[in-house]
């Protein structure tokens, strides 16, 4: 984004004045923006019409009274273009371009999309194919659908990659307190990245949804991600096009690139994005954050009338790691004290019917269990009555008052939420949200969301220390090709790390080189098309003798004449064998043309596939985000002394993985891709036992 | 239930009077009643007061008109008994005791509820400590708060053990159609298993919900839920107290004892229950069920007017294993030719907005693509605008109607589900009710629900052939006892297990016990001390010759005195080394109170610990169920040929396993419990390598 288009930018997001290009569309969006409560000029512009929406029509954009800050242009793409062109020559400052037939209708519409960038020139242009912008906070909008969603002063900035998702986000009954909407289109001039720029930077924007089927610019994305850190903005994304048939569907939409899961994932992680699954999640977790804020730690305070909900409380935190405190003697007698005689005291707490609905009651056991449980969050189930059933209605709302005051005191994010979603209405809503606590619906989505606040806060602690280096682009080569394990070596030598010893001999020389490494050793035979050597044979492990070393020989050279005779070579390696690891992981680094260089690392061995446990991370990576990537394998627990094994020592194993990490970066240029399986892992360092390693192609 | 209990458990829920006896509660349920459309005598019972609810009061139980069919007692614990107690000697048919201060209060309640079970007779009681029941098919209610849901003539009858739960059910803005709603509480008298048992009979039950806590009765639960399976009859269930605080929740909660996870899943997938863990996800499978019916298989036909959401729908979908069978070229063919041009064909379907709406366009659409994507569901989401943001409703209801007609030629079952659980209004819901189609809330929810239907039709089909043997109890030992190894083997070859040949020797024996059985051997040293050999040292493998054994049997003592100097013996298991297996099992069987004997296989060695791979079986099992608890093992990809591995002959092993089950359940008097592993698993055969028997001591 230029500082032009940032100005220009800032002029959309609050128009002074909006000229509506086109027919009906145009019209429902002059509504749609009266709804808003704009307060600015409305030019609609039609040159066949006398009026719309009650308004006088220009015929052109020529015949405007003045220059507009924006414009939202629902004419066919073709026009759309040239209008935009003679728009950008008047210094309008943003466009809407509701038009569709672009890069996403195939070949011709990726000419078109070209010359609209072209047109939009210094201009802010959100789409085309989106259906535009509503700015909450001030009161404007371009949209050309019926819309809903409200403001308090404050809320989350939402930004989507689907028309249809930000318009059933608008229609939902959660209370969301909403400052922006703006459905991205095809981001051919403003994107993702852009917007948070932007977006983060306005005090009353305290969280941001971003809806991504994919991504534009990913080195962007993470400075920008980086950047609403440090505006302590959490930012809540939805991936989707996370399924093979997804992922298709999302290219044919809006003809994002949609990148392979694990490195969105490995994208979110690495700038404290918290990533949800679904759209109530997505809904939930922004409205828990925008009104009580990140819990510090995973330490709660649950409350409820029925001891089936406590029950369910229980088990969902249970899978999300949220732990309930549980009361020691003092706070259990005080408790005790406080409660009727059928209450259990215990974390969560089921406070019982007999005292439902008494504030001078319920308020000292909120308030006590509260402060002795010592938590970071609060969270109390209601269920409301439905409308027409609701004189106990009152009830509820005492008890709600008194838990938020008690929470107040204690300085904690207190949340009330419903077991099932719309258990609460919406005047309920609004009185929670007045006195600070977060209306949750959905008890999953309710624990779910302290659990992000949770994750958020601590990353945003880590992060912000660390300061992460920018990713960088690396290049995506014509052509690679194989190097043959020897070199291979050499070169993991070179990048830090530590390989069997051998050497390069032919068949005749392979027992004599034997005899000087000292046995045993492996046989491995050497070629080009010998990528997978267990498969062919080409491998033989503990060779205890000269006699046995040259037998092996003997029979690798008919077992690869078995397998392809193609592959059969007189290039031995011969190696001494290395001792059995702690454990034996996988090591890859490869390339992608958006995300760059990434590590994964992972269980190695036949668990590579049984398991399926690896972690990826984008480079550069620190030993500590090598180090937490670890932690986060279910191979953890067998570097940690599991059943008499040594203990692993952690730092030295993921510098060494950084340094790995830091070669490829630096010879980004040559050395293609990585994979080192097995890496044989010991108490005190690494041997690199066998490794696939291509070049770029010079 | 006796069959004097059946016969007034269905007075009990058609009662032609009931008698509310107590005060302010009794007076709401009379209301409560009255909103049910109650159409029989309402009797009031207070002493105290002159009328109840508008209704005369009678003073006791004796100056009633007649013997009523029901009684909702709503007075303290003490004097619920007595006039329980006179209201059995009247002949009275069911009561709803909805006073507490039974088992859930500690001591003095237990015996209070065994006053009350001996008060009670033949009579039909539904709690104490519950909230009683509600009869939507026939307007009957005994339920002392104000309560919602509806039924048109049809549902789900949904049994909790949480009044609370019930309560929020029965307030949901869901259109779930209801039946019946029994909030169980302690079930002294009936339970679950009596509820199913009657309710599984009505034909308009078409679905049974139930919340779970704990059961009293596994045994019977099983018959029961076999019998709604005979039926036709889902059942879906929600088990809460499933996390170790929510478990000692739920004990305190209605006194039940709430097992452990794995054998309620067992025992869940052993009939054919559906396992829900959401209240949202409870209700809307149920709904589904009601008015869609359960799919045959796996294959659907999904729809949306939006990119995102066929994005959304084909992301969750891979998770859960449905499949949306791709378009061939005819197909597609036929669809381009009915589809706008910016419109992709693929499945799911964005018939994009150029179509929305028009009704003669989007038939043909949804005919063609349900009828040639040969599916076994199809799914349309849409996402109703908010009240009052409506004028575009009829475009949605138009392309709805003409979805349903398309499933219903088809004859699939059809589903429209809003991506946001609220974004569908009631008037919506129940149009699409009235049309057969399923009016589902929250896109996530909806496709469980229909994989969860898709189970559920599966299990059906299996159980249903196979009519399972019934559970059995296992008596639970005073004490139990290890058992040597040797003598454990013995008992494994009585089993029908391969075991290695060994010989019990002295130290000093064992070298020339080797020399007998020919290397390499094995050293175990024996003791009762030695549960853990490995951690012991206790365990030698690969010896190779006599030196070797009798320098083992040395270093041997020398570790177990380090270990632990009480567990060193002179008693040597020497055995014939084994070869290595294509994988290393675990298997055990154990006893549980409620559950009787159980069976959990799972992979071994190490893996156990790192994987947490297992599954468990109640017994009796068959081979047929072992196997499909095999193939849900992540274990099982390396059964199958896995990188050059022998495949493994599954059906030999899961007889062989189904023996050892069979041998337990003849010696539950004698065995207690066995823990074979590993379990060597060879292509043609399995060696059980160690194992650890537990024998009841005499």
């Amino acid at each position: 984004m230029t500082p032009a288009q940032r100005k220009n930018f800032n002029r959309l997001l609050r128009p002074r004045q909006i000229a509506f290009i086109g027919g009906t569309d145009a019209g429902v969006a002059i509504n749609e923006a009266q709804r808003r409560g704009y307060a600015g000029e409305i030019w609609p512009v039609n040159p066949k019409r006398a009026e719309m929406a009650g308004l006088p029509c220009f015929a052109s954009l020529d015949d405007l009274p003045g220059t507009p800050d924006a414009i939202f242009v629902a004419v066919p793409a073709n026009a759309a273009i040239d209008v935009i062109a003679k728009a950008a020559a008047m210094g309008v400052g943003g466009v809407v371009c509701y038009a569709a037939g672009f890069r996403e209708a195939g070949d011709g519409g990726v000419k078109r999309e070209e010359a609209l960038l072209e047109a939009a020139g210094d201009m802010a242009l959100i789409g085309p194919n989106c259906y535009g912008m509503i700015n909450y906070l001030d009161g404007a909008a371009l949209w050309p659908f019926a819309h809903g969603g409200s403001c308090p002063g404050y809320g989350a900035a939402v930004i989507t990659q689907s028309g249809m998702f930000s318009s059933d986000i608008t229609m939902s009954q959660r209370s969301l307190p909403l400052t922006h909407m703006i459905s991205a289109g095809n981001q051919t001039v403003l994107g993702m990245e852009d917007f948070v720029d932007v977006l983060c930077e306005i005090p009353a924007v305290r969280a941001i949804g971003l809806h991504i089927e994919g991504l534009q610019d990913v080195a962007r994305f993470e400075r920008m991600a980086l950047k609403a850190l440090s505006h302590n903005t959490p930012i809540v994304a939805m991936k989707t096009g996370r399924s093979a048939i997804g992922s298709a569907l999302t290219q044919s939409h809006t003809g994002s690139l949609s990148g392979a899961n694990e490195l969105y994932d490995a994208l979110f992680e690495r700038c404290g994005v918290i990533a949800v699954d679904s759209p109530s999640q997505f809904i939930e977790t922004l409205k828990y954050l925008c009104i009580a804020g990140a819990p510090k730690g995973n330490r709660v305070a649950g409350f409820t009338c029925s001891g089936g909900g406590a029950a369910m409380l229980a088990d969902h935190s249970e899978t999300i790691n949220l732990s309930y405190p549980a009361f020691d003697a003092d706070a259990k007698k005080i408790l005790e004290g406080l409660l009727p005689d059928i209450a259990t005291v215990s974390n969560p707490l089921d406070y019982t019917t007999p005292i439902w609905g008494q504030p001078e009651r319920t308020l000292p056991v909120f308030t006590e269990a509260i402060a002795r449980a010592g938590v970071d969050a609060a969270i109390l189930v209601q269920d409301y009555p439905a409308q027409g059933l609701d004189e106990t209605k009152h009830f509820y709302l005492a008890d709600a008052e008194a838990f938020g005051e008690a929470a107040k005191q204690a300085g904690v994010p207190a949340a009330i939420c419903s077991t099932i979603h719309e258990n609460m209405d919406a005047d309920t809503r609004a009185a929670l949200m007045a006195a600070g606590i977060a209306p949750m619906q959905g008890i999953h989505e309710a624990l779910n969301a302290i659990s992000h606040g949770r994750d958020w806060a601590q990353a945003h602690a880590r992060i912000v220390a660390a300061d992460p280096a920018p990713l960088l682009s690396a290049p995506m080569p014509d052509e690679i090709e194989m190097i043959s394990e020897a070199e291979g070596k050499d070169l993991l030598r070179a990048a830090g790390l530590s390989v069997p010893q051998g050497v390069l001999v032919n068949g005749a020389g392979a027992p004599g080189a034997a005899e000087k490494l000292g046995y045993p050793v492996v046989l491995k035979m050497m070629g080009p098309k010998l990528a997978h050597k267990t498969e062919a044979g080409a491998v033989k492990l503990g060779l205890g003798d000269a006699a046995a070393v040259q037998a092996a020989v003997c029979a690798m050279i008919d077992a690869v004449q078995a397998y392809d005779a193609d592959a059969v070579t007189d290039d031995f390696l011969v190696e001494q064998m290395v001792a059995r690891p702690v454990v034996e992981m996988i090591v890859g680094i490869r390339r992608d043309a958006q995300f760059g260089l990434a590590m994964t690392i992972g269980s190695g061995g036949i668990l590579v596939e049984l398991l399926a446990d690896a972690e990826t991370l984008l480079l550069p990576a620190s030993a500590d985000d090598i180090k937490r990537a670890i932690s986060r394998l279910k191979l953890f627990k067998l570097l940690n002394g599991f059943r008499g094994n040594p203990v692993v020592d952690l730092d030295r194993l993921s510098q060494t993985l950084a340094a790995l990490g830091n070669y490829a970066m630096d010879h980004a240029r040559t050395v293609a891709e990585i994979e080192i399986n097995p890496l044989f892992v010991y108490h005190d360092g690494v041997r690199a036992v066998d490794a696939l390693i291509h070049r770029i192609k010079p």
